[in-house]
Order: structure tokens, then C-alpha cells, then sequence
């Protein structure tokens, strides 16, 4: 017998590598943080001796999801302003109270609040982009969240920084700081092409390769970026990005709702990785990013719920499946996405949004083991014909049942271990009323 | 002191009439199934000494959720296909299964699990249309949950009927049977434009007008459906409806993605009630339902989950949300059914949908007493901003607490009174076993 930390039985396997299989009966065997078996329960029963042993006789068992784009910080303005557009939405509600509250406190107690509601809900890592990573990062490695952390770089003051040099400044530190880090990485975050200029996307390009960093952009979230960019500059903000030499493989491209054949051309023959975050999109009539196209041209499409103030929420199993519905509607195309594509839109996609491609985001031998279970008990998922269409179509987070996160059993009954629920619930109610206080609503 | 059933004190009381207004610390009062109070906790607290009373501190409470077009039965289908173009979807997949499944037997189990599903996500009446309503209609009586429900009218037979005549003599005597019926309404289902003949229409018009009953149609779910009726009889089937007196106040036409600017002016001056589907017909790549330009004409538009076997759940609040969404999306406008709208949608148009809005829909004095508790209580649904908002867009059917249908609590810790679950989920994969050997899948 081969001794082991830990042996999880599922009643379906979905390692998403390969796409779409579904292996029954089996287990998954973890030792060290690692994926060491994934073999029929029967022999894993003959094999191994387990410390701690998982009997999901009902479950599913799939890789941790990643959530691609966030602002987690953010989750403190959840519904602060809602059905409004874009501008009038970010000049007279959003920018007012992060004027207000932004500062190092506002995040890490912001990052707590998403973690919380990330890890419970089956993401074990997320692509960040917020003021204060140095902040938000302890409150993930103690919570055993995985984080890549960008900070942005902007060209105007915030409470974070005064122009792009120390905007930058920050970010190095802050590479510096976690370099080495198992659970946190660092990331660059230029804000948006029309936020950012030349002269700092071709520094922050340099930087990227020299220390071997990936970088998160917004890009061509909506019509009205595009327009502008041609009115003022008479090009587009992708070919401009191109022009700089800022297109490659470690660029996760956030949004892109505005692309021309041609451009999704150019985004695949670059290598460059998409984080799609369709209720976002849709939420602030942002335009449709041409997921089957893009999946078409060979593109990793990540999916991200972008920051829980235009969403409302940090749900990537109801984005998952908000996205596998969408490409059908634009694509108009019901074979598009389909459930095993959109699933490892989900898990590998947004490991390599990341990086990570290579440790998390499917169930294989030599990756480490996040997992998360999801229970097919609730009678809102009976009957069971097809496992993977249940996970993108029928199953919510709320019928996650086990988060693993380096082996570590992070998530069970829906609580998070290391949150004080209480106390956290009264540290967010008590940002609202600040928050509330600087935009003048009514508390 | 006045004597009463019961008092549910709520921390918000979201009436839906009038739209978008929310009563603090406010309670209701019940009596006899009615709602006979709604006032501050404190005043109802001096005024009624109630046998129950409820403490809802966290919680916000609005009126039962209105399911405006499904197809329960279809629920023991549910992920039998997925990803697939609907032609193939129907022919090669979900007839051949009802061919060889639908039954009095088949329709009780199937509208059980719908009912279970539905009742537990707080959704408290439905409008349903599949074969054998007379078996479905007991199964909803005993469950307490109200139902519209709607024998198809084909001109091809199936296992419920063998032409048009018989399924109208089928659909007469079920009327007959539920005349007076609390809970149970009967209504005339006319399947789609393409599938019954204007003989038909003139019948169901005539037998609707006599008896007083509403009607509910699938009608231009699909562009192909527009294209062929035009490409055959040179007439779109809005015009042809029209032509035929069959468009009117009384009439629930479902899906309508194929609208023109003239027809939603129609629509608008008929009175027809939309019941619109925005999952389904994203799941089926059917097209887009303008439903920011039908609000703004004056339309009452409902929503639907459709079928589980195209959706896949019933989770009407998620489908409220996805519409609230996809609104903004297709119209390019983030204002378009903004949170109160979507929740009146959900609620008054779907009271309206089935003939119900003087009696359900929204909390009003003199209404019957369908209510839904929703627990903000949840980390994922901190901070509290707008409780509408809430509702709309970060809440989900697991926040869903308590459902009372005439006044009688039907669901308390996400349990349906009076469901049997063992026995239901064992009942669900018999029938998936069956569904799969009749369509040649994999059990």
C-alpha cells in the first residue's frame, strides 16, 4: 500500500484534459499538494492508504475554476449604482466613492469579501487588478487563494500613485515583494489603451520581458473606446497596441466586445489570451465579444466576472454558463461553446490567463490539487443524463460542496475556513455606509 | 387587537405596485389566504395578535414569482441534448423521447420535479403547456403551487391525441373539469403558427371568446419559422394571427424574437402579453427578443423559463436576471429593464400571463397571499445597497427562505412541502433510463 495524504472518490471525474471525458467511479489521489493517481476507485482502494479519504457518491469532480478578470476590492461597491450607462455609471458613482475610500484597508477588507465569496462558489484562482496588490495578497495566501495581482497603471492620480512612473514604481515593488510566492503573483495592469499612453506600454512591454511577468490590459470593451481612438488618432487601439510591440502571448486581453475578422486573426497569430466576461458586457451594454469566433481561431478564451460592482456578483459556474448561452445567441449557432469547451474556458483557459497552465487547471498527474466538487444531489438537477452539460447548464456554485486548493480542504458545507462571517459582513456594511456618505445616496 | 393567520415581518417589503418602491422594517399581514395589512413592524405589532408570525431580519420579501411559459414535464429531460441546432435537437433527440415516454404517468412525474424545483426557487405559479394537463393539474393542487396549464393543439398526432379535433375535445374537457378550480386554470395551447392550421385558430378563438379562457402560443420563436411562412404563404404568422382575429388581450405569445418596429406597434395596440424566454432562445440560438422596445410601446412583458430541456433549470430568478441583462445588451442601452422592471416582469406581467394580476403579482391589500422571502444574509450578497437591485442581479433561488402560496407556508430550508425526495430523484432516473434507451444514448 502506497501511503498518500489524500483520496478523493468521485462519482464523475471531469479533468477537462481531455476535453469533454467524464470518467466514473474514480478517484483522485493528492499527495504533497499533488495530483499523484487519477484511477477507478476500486484499485485506488487496493493502491493507496489515505490519511484523510472523500467518499462523493453524488459528485462531480472538477479543476478549480479561474476567474480571468476581477476587481476584488470592488465587491464593497456591490450594487451601488446599477442600470446606468457606462459614463454616467463610472463619473457619478464609482469614481466619486473610490475617490473617497480607496486606500489599503478598503482593500484587503474588499479582497477578504470576494475571496470568501470566490472560494465558496468553486474559483481557487483569479486574475486581479486593483490599487493596493500589497494588500489584497496576504488576505489571499492566509485565506489559500491562488491571485495574480496587477496593479493598474494609469497616466492620472489616484489615492495609488500619482502619474505612470510611479504607478510602475509600485507595480516593481510589488513584483519584487512576491517574487518567489507559491499562491500570489505579480502582474501588470495598464489600465486601457485610452487610459495609457505609448511611452508606458512600451516600458511596461520591456519590464514584462525582462522579468518574465504577464500583463492584463482592458481592451476594446466597447464601441465608443474604438471610435474614439480612430476620431482622435485615426487607428484602433489593437493595431496601435500591435504597432508598440505590445501583442504576445503573455497579454491577457480583457473584454475585446469590438474585433473585426482581421483583428481576431491578428489576436490569434499573436498568441494572445482573451478574458471574456460576458455579464459584465451585458450589464453595461459594453457590445458582444465574438467568443465562437475567436474559439474558431484557435484563441484561448478565458471567462472573468469582472469586479461584483457590474455583475453583481463573483459567481464564474453562472458566468461559465451566462457565456456558453451567449455565444449560441450571437453566434447564432446552438452548437457553439458548447458544455466541455466553455468548462475549460473556465479551468485552463484562465490557468493560462495566468500563467499557470502548467500546475492548475485540469485534473492530471503532476499538477497540484485544486479541485472542487460539485453535489448532483439537489432535486433541481434531477435527472442526470450528461454530467458536463449539468456542470455548464444546470449546476450552480451553490451546489459546491468541497474546495481543495494545494490539496488543502478549503471549502466545506459552504464555509470558507479562516472567515469570520459575522465580522466580515459588518466590516462590508460599514464601507457601504462611507461609500454611500461619498456619493450622496441615501444610506 | 385584531385576530389574524399570520405576520410576516420583513426587513424589506418589495410590493412590486408601486414599481421600485421598498418598505423598511415593514410587515404583512394574512388572513384567510388574503393580505389584509401592510404596514411598520411596530404599528403591526400594537394592531394584530396573529397565530404565526414571522421575523425576516435580513430578509427581503416580494410576491411570489410567475413562471411564464413551461413545459414541466419536459423537466425529466433535462440535459437529455445540449449544444445542438434545433431542428436536430428536436428530431433526433427530445421527439423521439416524448414518442416513446409522454404519458398521464410520464406528464405527473415530470410536473412533481418541475413543481419541487420551482416552488423551492420561489416561483408560485406557472404557465405550462405540454400533453395530459389532467395529470399534471392533481400534482400541482396537492403541492399548492398555481398553474395555468395548456393541452397543445397539433394538427399531427401523438400519444395525447390523434388530430386537431381531438386535441381540442381533449383541451374542452380538461376547461370542463377544472371549472372553478382555486389553483388550476385551464387555457387553450395552440402550439405555434407552423404547426396548426387557420381552421384551428378560428376554433380556439371562438371556444376562448365562449368560455373565457387565455391562450398561450409559441409565435416567432425562430427567424427560419418567419422566412418559411413567408417563403410558403407570402405572410408573416404575426399578420397571418392578426388576419385571423387572434391576436387580443387575452393572448400569451411566447418567444417573439422576430419582431419589426410595425409589429411591436401590433403587439402593443392588441394588448398581447409576451412571455419572453431569454435563455431558451439564446440555448437554441433562436434570436433575440426586443424587449426594451416592447416596455417601451406599452407591452406587457413576462418571462419564462421555457422547458428544462432548453434551459436547463426553472429558475425564474435567474431568468429575471438574465433578461434584465440581455435587455441592456441587444437594446445597446444600460438603462433597458432596469431592476424593478425586470422583477415587475417577473411577478404582475406573469400574474397578467395567466389571467391572475386581481388576484397575484404583487403585495397589495385584498391580493391572495403569494410571497417569497428572500435572505440577504448570505457573504455574497454583502454589502446591502438596493434591495431591488439585490433581487435583480446578485440574489440567487438558493437565497430563497420561505414561500407561502395562499397564505400556507409551502417552503421552509429549501424544502417543498410534501415532496418525497428519495423517491422523486429515484422516479427522475427511471425515466432517464427509458429516455435514454428510446433515444439510443448512453445510460
Amino acid at each position: 500500500m502506497e501511503r498518500i495524504d489524500a483520496l478523493i472518490h468521485a462519482r464523475h471525474v471531469v479533468p477537462v484534459v481531455p476535453r469533454g471525458v467524464v470518467l466514473s467511479e474514480h478517484a483522485v489521489a493528492i499527495h504533497r499538494g499533488r495530483i499523484v493517481g487519477i484511477l477507478p476507485s476500486a484499485d485506488a482502494r487496493a493502491r493507496y492508504e489515505a490519511d484523510s479519504e472523500h467518499e462523493l457518491d453524488r459528485h462531480a469532480l472538477i479543476p478549480g475554476l479561474v476567474n480571468a478578470h476581477c476587481h476584488a476590492a470592488m465587491t464593497l461597491l456591490r450594487g451601488i449604482a446599477d442600470d446606468l450607462p457606462l459614463m454616467t455609471w463610472l463619473q457619478e458613482h464609482i469614481w466619486p466613492a473610490e475617490g473617497a475610500l480607496v486606500s489599503a484597508e478598503f482593500v484587503a477588507d474588499g479582497a477578504e469579501l470576494a475571496a470568501a465569496e470566490m472560494l465558496a462558489g468553486g474559483v481557487t484562482a483569479v486574475n486581479d487588478q486593483y490599487f493596493f496588490p500589497e494588500a489584497a495578497a496576504p488576505v489571499f495566501r492566509r485565506l489559500g487563494m491562488r491571485a495574480s495581482l496587477g496593479a493598474p497603471v494609469l497616466e492620472f492620480p489616484t489615492p495609488y500613485a500619482r502619474d505612470a512612473s510611479e504607478y510602475l514604481a509600485r507595480s516593481l515593488a510589488f513584483a519584487d515583494a512576491v517574487r518567489g510566492d507559491d499562491m500570489i503573483l505579480a502582474s501588470f495592469a495598464p489600465h486601457a489603451p485610452y487610459t495609457v499612453s505609448d511611452d508606458s506600454f512600451r516600458r511596461i512591454r520591456t519590464y514584462a520581458d525582462q522579468l518574465g511577468l504577464r500583463i492584463q490590459c482592458h481592451i476594446h470593451e466597447t464601441a465608443h473606446e474604438v471610435e474614439e481612438a480612430r476620431r482622435l488618432h485615426n487607428e484602433r487601439p489593437l493595431a496601435r497596441l500591435e504597432r508598440l510591440g505590445f501583442l504576445g502571448p503573455d497579454l491577457t486581453a480583457v473584454h475585446m466586445t469590438q474585433l473585426t475578422p482581421a483583428e481576431i486573426e491578428r489576436v490569434a497569430r499573436h498568441g494572445v489570451v482573451v478574458a471574456h466576461c460576458p455579464e459584465s458586457n451585458l450589464k453595461l451594454a459594453s457590445g458582444f465579444c465574438p467568443v465562437g469566433a475567436l474559439l474558431e481561431a484557435g484563441v484561448t478564451v478565458s471567462i472573468g466576472t469582472d469586479g461584483a460592482a457590474s455583475n453583481n456578483d463573483l459567481d464564474l459556474l453562472g458566468e461559465l454558463r451566462t457565456a456558453a448561452l451567449l455565444a449560441k445567441g450571437v453566434g447564432g449557432n446552438a452548437a457553439l461553446m458548447d458544455a466541455a469547451t466553455a468548462l475549460e474556458c473556465a479551468t485552463l483557459a484562465g490557468a493560462r490567463a495566468i500563467g499557470l497552465e502548467d500546475r492548475i487547471g485540469s485534473i492530471e498527474i503532476g499538477k497540484v490539487a485544486d479541485l472542487v466538487a460539485i453535489d448532483f444531489g439537489r432535486i433541481g438537477l434531477a435527472p442526470v443524463y450528461s454530467p458536463v452539460s449539468h456542470i455548464a447548464y444546470a449546476a450552480s456554485r451553490h451546489d459546491v460542496s468541497h474546495v481543495w486548493v494545494d490539496g488543502r480542504l478549503r471549502v466545506e458545507h459552504g464555509l470558507v475556513a479562516g472567515i469570520d462571517y459575522d465580522r466580515l459582513r459588518a466590516t462590508a456594511a460599514r464601507w457601504a455606509l462611507r461609500a454611500e456618505a461619498a456619493t450622496g445616496q441615501r444610506a
